[in-house]
């Protein structure tokens, strides 16, 4: 049950961008799993990847790809993560690229692969292979809502954003889809997005680009630093639209980088809405820190603890707990005489200590709501940094435990 | 429901310590909640405390006084912590210990406080003091059992060890008792231990036995470094034993030393087998790391995975999760070749892939299992760390919602 998850907006489809989704069969049965992604020639492309160890057969493909050529192809599968399948799995991801390429007339090294899915089960290429025709055949500019679906696994919703921005007299789109569900659940590889324009970007500015924006989104939101064996992000410029090249130094840049932050921002909270077992939506802000460092590690810390997490889920404002979370942070030197704790406008701490205003009842109405920002002000500086978060429910023990069996 | 947990075994009384029980009604009712501990004149006394930021107001007054001066007494309550109280707080732990100095003879100073239980609410101060008398009056060395009862606060099982040692022909008692309902509920300021011994050990040695042995006990068993508000660890040596002081550099130390980690890690183990909604006791060995350091990250990390601890909770052998883990873990330069990870005897990834060996039934067993180890090999040096988890239950999310309501 996905919190106040709106409906998938409409998709606008992005000048030099087609895509095509057809069902492989690879794990699900009556559904597309396969997701082909065209990108017009001369177009730029910037990646983020997961920093897991362990990362998949794909995300080692992808990036050797992207490290030598300029891609024309994104190959996406749901349903098998191709992790945690050694050198067989690299084997496969390189070889169901190298069909692809022999099938689309470019280079091997122009298609990115990308898995989601379970972790450990052989990719099953000749499934892959066996529909690559028919994908080639039905790119599409128009095929983003089918592509947000085809992209799913235990997402309970698709996940896509647009939007239209004005740059010099120029409209540019900026359209993205993502999946995943929650911040946990790594097994299933967990997050993926695609950000596509048509906006025309000079490489390394569009690489600065997406990890800013990844940084204040899809990095908000892990719960633990928690990055799975396949996350992937990818910006893909098009350059169909009529501009000057656009670069970091440009006033234009930075309306076009504030619009890739916002897609960016939304596809991640979409994806805490649609947390596994997820009842609330949480905002945490942390005020007053020295730096944005520690601003972050208080905010994870609560972010993380189950003691947090399942007072949420029955709506109770134990703030004992959150003052307990605070205090083992690790904050340097931190003067608890000093800390401030409100619940959205509700004020519980202050001084370190309970206020002496707040009523229980108060603070009890901010957590019935759906929607809770927990803000916290260490008043220590003039840092300040926001996490997202859902709360633990009885429902996410029971999908996690109960998943693969 | 704690996990195989043993009956509370006799506790053997330790010559020149006295412990007195008695129900102040401080939060329960028709129960004791106020345990008094006499040490005989010349006793040492170590202690290690929580290092949340937030510690509560016992916490800064016991250390004040230990700092000053040679314990006599530890006065220690249940069902209210004194946390998150500010000044006043700390005023009503220093009225009571000087009430109590007042009434046993003794310097104020000469107290150490303790408290456990729900944060944020005032101490009943005079509940306490209006049993002192009696308390003082009831001191006993057999009151061991009974202390173990008194301290407890959502414990399901009281938590108490006894070891005799021979140290040169003299026989040593070491006692401890412990509380704390599973490493996670900070707002019951979750961990107290007192371990008492009538050998005779010079003061700095028993520091260093004493942070030797939580170092391997209780704090191999925190989720994330969780310390609560409240946590504290006394060693108290009364000396009473005819012998030598015993004191780092002598052989007999050793002896005593073990035994005291010995005492320690046992009580930790009991602590995390009464864990909240726990139905698994996991055992979880880093072998072949660098450091001890990064063997302790790969533990936590995997003792942290909320996703780890529910499929325990499922007996689902899902190994792709453990992997997930020790790749997020930040071990520098892991080279995921040479990772192997088994379950019990079970090898289930070998050389960072699955063991082809492996069959699924096998790993299905172990999981099943009341006890588990998971076993880690990082296959770059010869440090090994053992840290002691449970698993996360519906019963978990139950309990830890429901609590205050």
């Amino acid at each position: 049950m996905p919190v106040a998850c709106p409906e998938l907006p409409d998709l606008v489809p992005v000048p030099g961008v087609k895509l095509a989704s057809a069902a492989a069969g690879i794990r699900y049965k009556g559904r597309d799993d396969l997701l082909l992604v065209e990108l017009a020639e001369g177009s730029q492309c910037a990646a983020v990847f997961t920093r897991n160890a362990f990362c998949a057969a794909p995300v080692i493909v992808a990036k050797q790809h992207l490290a030598i050529s300029r891609p024309r192809y994104l190959l996406i599968n749901s349903g098998n993560a191709n992790a945690g399948t050694g050198d067989p799995g690299v084997a496969a991801a390189r070889h169901s690229c190298g069909e692809l390429a022999q099938k689309a007339g470019c280079a091997t090294e122009q298609v990115l692969p990308f898995s989601t899915g379970v972790i450990g089960e052989p990719l099953p290429v000749e499934r892959i292979e066996a529909v690559l025709e028919k994908a080639i055949n039905g790119l599409s500019e128009d095929g983003w809502a089918t592509a947000a679906r085809t992209i799913m696994t235990t997402d309970t919703v698709p996940k896509g954003v647009s939007r239209v921005i004005d740059l010099a007299g120029q409209q540019v789109v900026i359209t993205g889809i993502a999946k995943g569900s929650g911040m946990i659940r790594p097994d299933m590889a967990t997050m993926l997005a695609y950000i596509a324009t048509d906006a025309n970007v000079d490489p390394e500015s569009l690489q600065v680009c997406l990890d800013e924006a990844v940084e204040q989104s899809f990095n908000r939101i892990t719960v633990d630093g928690d990055t799975s064996t396949n996350d992937a992000c990818v910006l893909m410029a098009s350059g169909a639209a009529q501009m000057p090249m656009l670069s970091l130094d440009q006033p234009a840049f930075k309306l076009f980088s504030a619009a890739v932050n916002e897609v960016c921002r939304e596809l991640a909270q979409l994806i805490v809405r649609d947390a596994e077992g997820a009842t609330k939506f949480v905002t945490i802000r942390i005020e007053d820190g020295v730096d944005s460092e520690e601003c972050l590690r208080v905010g994870y810390t609560i972010a993380h603890s189950p003691l947090i997490k399942t007072a949420l889920f029955a709506s109770d404002p134990n703030w004992g707990r959150i003052l307990a979370a605070i205090g083992r942070a690790g904050i340097k030197d931190l003067d608890t005489h000093c800390v401030d704790i409100a619940l959205d406008d509700v004020w519980i701490v202050r001084g370190g200590g309970r206020d002496p205003d707040y009523r229980e009842e108060a603070g009890q109405r901010v957590m019935s709501q759906e929607e809770i920002l927990i803000r916290v002000r260490l008043g220590r500086g003039s840092a300040c940094e926001t996490v997202w978060t859902c709360d633990l429910s009885h429902e996410y023990v029971k999908i996690n435990a109960e998943y693969r069996s």
